[in-house]
């Protein structure tokens, strides 16, 4: 019924003649109004995170650097006490190579995994989640697959802009080389932290450095230059980002601090990924960031790179990792688990 | 500002008190009309196909049985001369096991091909492309991987509805393992095609028949129920397709001939997937089966199957068998190949 009344309603904002929408001459598609029902097809926690009303803030940010500094300020994260007690796993603030860190470890680690190592680089568009609140997804990772995970709280903007996360990322990633082989290390990361990912093994290889063994970019924003088609399609769809134009757009390119934003190092999609290690990458069909996550996937295939694709129905971005309890959170990380048990050595 | 216009526009309709879409009590999206600009993160040949009207025959459909056997016809298919030219392959007519198929044939056979056969039925929602016409993905196929294909050009409704489309591909399938080793023989299709490779696989377990050693299941009508998130989110997206309830829903209809539209022979999302072949499965980010797509994939997985999901940037549904030049339509086929090659005996 609200399909119909909008249909009608485009129909008269751009003087259609009949009920088919058209298509302008330059091939861009006129999409009307719609209302999208919680999908049937995934689990009562899913649904639950699909049904949560968008972003209220998607499109509100700081308009001074005061307010920037008090947004990136370290934080607690929601809940890390009782995630990390429901998984098993303690974590603990070191340093590494200088820069902070966090070695989230689970109580019990079985035998093939006692010689591995996950680097974990954190989301949060490269302004929030600083502080414990890195170790969110660690803690996920090492509680599902049972692994130490080593998070990387990297400096952020606006003190810290580019390339100040990269530079500590691959500072870890230095100090991680004398803890674990790197053919038995892996790096992971969702969003920013997905991106990092991927900008780490650039700059990696750019500074000769030994690579991981593989990688999980999960839903990566791989391009900052504001291309990829479902930042169109799922515009006002994805319930978390919402659109380009946000808070989020607004955090990278504070990041970026002026810095070209088609360089691979801050759009690792751009980048040259012949040589990189197997990848798992995820992503969800309501995702602003699907294109730019199956771009990378296609990217790292034409380079001839063992390379899997993920893609969970109805999620929005990052929706996999927001309930422990879903059974799509445990299917997601024990995917990226296995991918990890199956290209790194023991 | 065509945004900005319709944002107002929805704001209006629903007697929102602010910018933002909000979602009513039952958890579903209000997502306002917007225009969608062709893609620039593909090919010249992609912007083409995704820069088409959408189809504008999608939800007219015959109201009687003389106007569906009209549209249930053989025909000659598009322009499949010069492609069977450009691809240096022949076709020719066989009957197989009481079946009418074709056998697609490369001028050149690499020698690990020589003793492989893959078996391909074509989509057309079960009603449309049958005689020559059902050749067209085969010659792709053929003509990229360099492989020989047996299309089956089965029996469609309103005359031949449900089993017997399905009936026909065991029939091939029961002929075909008189012409090579189950493990050097894979099965593929699109869309409806996509749906009997999967249900193929269904019955030739059930009936106890070797299966093959891989399977590559494109965009596959999995569900015909109407589930699935994508039914939503990419309606009128899919310039293809465009949406449920259209011509091509009602042409599964009359294949189904009244069986219950959740049997897993008519939606194989709802089959136990365990045991199945190695799978690869493409699809598109504006594919209105994206969700029913990487519902397959996740379901193979869930039961330990080996399965690739690849998901070509702005494609609606099947644009990866439009246009023999996109070097996307190259990059999805060699994809299948490769990963044939990889699983397939010799």
């Amino acid at each position: 019924m609200a399909r119909v009344a909008f249909l009608v309603v485009a129909i008269i904002v751009f003087g259609m003649s009949n009920g088919h929408t058209q298509t302008p001459a330059n091939g861009s598609l006129q999409v009307p109004a719609r209302t999208l029902p919680v999908p049937t097809t995934v689990s009562p926690e899913m649904q639950a995170i699909i049904a949560a009303p968008i972003s209220s803030t998607w499109n509100v940010f700081p308009k001074s650097i005061d307010e920037w500094k008090t947004m990136s300020a370290p934080t607690t994260g929601r809940g890390l006490p009782a995630l990390r007690e429901r998984f098993a796993v303690k974590s603990e603030a070191i340093t590494v190579n200088g820069v902070q860190a966090y070695m989230v470890t689970p109580q019990t680690i079985p035998p093939e995994n006692r010689n591995r190592l996950l680097v974990h680089v954190h989301g949060g568009c490269y302004v929030l989640n600083g502080g414990e609140a890195a170790t969110s997804e660690a803690i996920y990772m090492a509680g599902f697959g049972h692994f130490k995970v080593l998070s990387v709280d990297y400096r952020r903007p606006p003190e810290h802009p580019y390339p100040a996360a990269l530079d500590d990322a691959i500072a870890v990633w230095k100090g991680a080389l004398k803890m674990a082989a790197p053919t038995n290390m892996a790096i992971f990361g969702t969003s920013a932290g997905g991106a990092l990912t991927l900008s780490m093994v650039l700059r990696a290889r750019q500074e000769k450095l030994p690579l991981p063994g593989a990688i999980a970019p999960g839903t990566p924003m791989s391009d900052l230059t504001g291309a990829g088609d479902s930042f169109a399609t799922n515009f006002m769809i994805d319930n978390v980002l919402v659109g380009s134009d946000g808070r989020c757009d607004a955090m990278a390119r504070l990041y970026a601090n002026g810095h070209d934003l088609k360089d691979p190092m801050l759009s690792p999609v751009y980048g040259d990924m012949t040589g990189f290690p197997p990848a798992i990458l995820t992503t969800g069909t309501r995702d602003l960031l699907l294109s730019n996550t199956v771009r990378v996937h296609r990217k790292l295939r034409q380079a001839g790179v063992v390379a899997e694709l993920q893609v969970f129905e109805g999620q929005s971005h990052a929706h996999y990792m927001r309930d422990a309890n879903a059974p799509e959170t445990r299917e997601a990380f024990e995917e990226i688990a296995r991918f990890f048990d199956k290209h790194l050595g023991k």
